[in-house]
């Protein structure tokens, strides 16, 4: 085991997720944020009595990430606009404004549809609509929610958004999407970046808002001050061109990126406005090993708040338990979830139907029918397995989220 | 490229997905196995008009797939009771009894549940249920369903089945789960499962139906030969469990396993009544690579009817482009996807959001909106990822099935 795994589950072991103490008392939450639900008879429940596998998240470790990304930033004068890609649930994207965020982001329209219907209206869709028939739905969105802004990153994209923007009679809020050199989206940073804005200024039919960009590959660096370079560096093209845009007198209010891994960090590039952390509500073992600005080792900033309740389904063979939640129920993603709570010990969930023990050196030895609760491996795709969420304080049942979003990828 | 990609991709170019002409025409498909559906508009739609991405199996692909599974199985002596656990549709399973099988298999309590509630009403529950909530729902499962058979592993766990029998009142129908070596599930062949049979024989509120032994390790052996041997090895144990059993007067009508791998092997071994085969409906890129019995490099006893439709969203990066779907609509299993139709281009879907065509020698470059369609990685996984799934015909759509045990990992 090396130092990383053992400080790792070290931190978990000692409570991050059932540790509620560390916390501040959250404030009371409003009946907006937690919808009751006469469908679910579970509210209520002790997690024990929950049908395994069950996707649940502490609501003090949550409440208590969403605080923390909060203040940080306000801190450090800029906003939060919280990927909601990550958690797919409307009623945490209401916690989320309700405790300060500027707006929220969406992957993909579908999900900004289903969030806007939930009630969120002021959402960036952070990826380009190319077909004909996003494009129309999209503008269709606008026309209801005034606070949906759209990316471009084509002078060809900009033409068809300003056509379809006509064609719904409005004018949609545009931002320009550069790219920060991974070449997955987005315009070049600079010249083109700078007269994608230009072309965007002067349509008709579009106001342009700003920028993002969004360096995926910086938020999972290991090491603080690694990361910080790397971060730094990434963001530094972009915050050139966003300088120029102002210099040229094209609006940009919004400078919008970063994340979960550079939330502490991106404030130091000029001109950025608001970080669109995904993962820092529920954090993730994918995280966990990035280590933080104290701890070299384990990213403490956020707490793990996800977990996988499974059921021990097969115990009778020497070294290992069988358990019901496999690859259907926590992917294959890497590091594999971690069993918390527990030491000497793997989890593999290479199944699809079932999850696999295997004991090195166990801090216990489970039966059929035993319990064990898993901190996600990644989080982002996880929740996407899930129709709802068990939102549990001490372990009890405080409300059933739909995840409203989910398999909304379109 | 070595040479089984080489062939794979042949195979595909030459139109396994949109070849209908190599198929007899189906048999008319009755109203209940395409169930129309008011609230879905898609139905009439060509596929090039469908938001993406979009999961699509090919109807005569299907049909095709069912039709050559039946025919050979029910040649060689044997029936097949088709995994469900792969489409968790319910429109497909109606299609499967329709065609001949003697009865379907779900994974999943709640699965079985679901296929039930939609008319399925033979269900082999191919994993033990250990919790007393499980125990309790499957047999309210069985008060309605007589055609409800529950596996067991242990001999506590009999008992519990034969207590909570008893608690609602019904006699419940019982196999002996038999662990074909790999220690997920199951009681060890020979004495251990021997007694488990005669102690579930001799409880006054359990049925012995038989036994059931799963080798999913035999189904992807590289090479026919190869796999003949695995299996039949593998599944000798079990063969003789079940002889033991039958000489000591034990009802043994059901000797089920085996699987899409397997199936035209497993009438080998003696006393073996049907096969469980899930992926044969779909095929996916998984199979393809383990070789058939006339062809040692691509697996065309089946034809891949499964695929996910995707657009391209980004393309002005030479080199690549970037698509919609990413891990959540492909997941990460390997092999990737594969691009249908094309050669000299990978298809990657690492990011959750999005998808990436790398160029080698390609067959066409694509640009921004153009639309490509993905042979799936691991169908079930896939299928899990998806509310539905759109039954097409020479590329329209003929029918939206609902995937009404997506997310039922229960």
């Amino acid at each position: 085991m090396t130092r990383n795994d053992f400080s790792r589950r070290r931190f978990i072991r000692d409570g991050a997720v059932a540790s509620a103490a560390a916390w501040a008392a959250p404030a009371a939450l409003s009946a907006a944020t937690h919808p009751s639900n006469a469908d679910y008879l579970e509210v209520g429940l002790p997690k024990a009595d929950l049908l395994t596998p069950a996707l649940c998240v502490d609501l003090d470790a949550l409440e208590g990430n969403i605080d923390t990304m909060q203040s940080t930033v306000s801190a450090n004068g800029i906003g939060v606009r919280p990927h909601t890609k990550t958690h797919k649930t409307p009623a945490i994207a209401h916690l989320q404004m309700a405790r300060g965020a500027v707006g929220i982001c969406t992957a993909k329209l579908t999900e900004a549809e289903v969030m806007f219907e939930h009630g969120l209206d002021e959402i960036l869709l952070t990826t380009p609509n190319v077909s004909a028939a996003k494009l129309r739905r999209a503008m269709q969105l606008r026309r209801r929610c005034d606070g949906f802004v759209q990316a471009v990153d084509t002078e060809a994209n900009a033409r068809d958004l300003d056509a379809a923007a006509r064609e719904a009679g409005i004018i949609a809020d545009i931002v320009v999407d550069v790219d920060p050199g991974g070449h997955r989206t987005g315009v070049t940073a600079g010249e083109p970046a700078l007269a994608l804005a230009q072309l965007v200024d002067r349509s008709a039919n579009l106001r342009l808002r700003g920028m993002l960009c969004y360096d995926g590959g910086a938020q999972h660096v290991s090491g603080f001050a690694a990361r910080r370079t790397r971060a730094i560096e990434g963001l530094a093209p972009a915050a050139e061109t966003f300088s120029r845009m102002q210099q040229s007198g094209l609006n940009v209010e919004i400078f919008s990126g970063g994340g979960t891994g550079t939330y502490n960090i991106d404030h130091a590039t000029p001109g950025f406005t608001d970080v669109q952390g995904g993962s820092y509500v529920f954090l993730d073992a994918q995280y966990l090993g990035i280590g933080g600005e104290d701890d070299d080792d384990t990213y403490n900033d956020f707490r793990p708040s996800l977990t996988i309740l499974t059921t021990v389904v097969n115990a009778q063979y020497e070294g290992r338990a069988t358990t019901d939640a496999g690859a259907k129920s926590c992917t294959i993603n890497r590091p594999w979830s971690i069993v918390v709570g527990e030491t000497g010990m793997s989890y593999t969930s290479g199944s699809d139907e079932f999850g696999t023990v295997r004991y090195e050196n166990p801090s216990r030895i489970y039966q059929a029918a035993d319990r064990l609760e898993l901190i996600v491996s990644h989080c982002d795709p996880v929740v996407n397995l899930y129709d709802k969420m068990y939102a549990t304080r001490n372990d009890r049942v405080e409300a059933v989220w739909p995840i409203a979003c989910r398999g909304r990828n379109q």
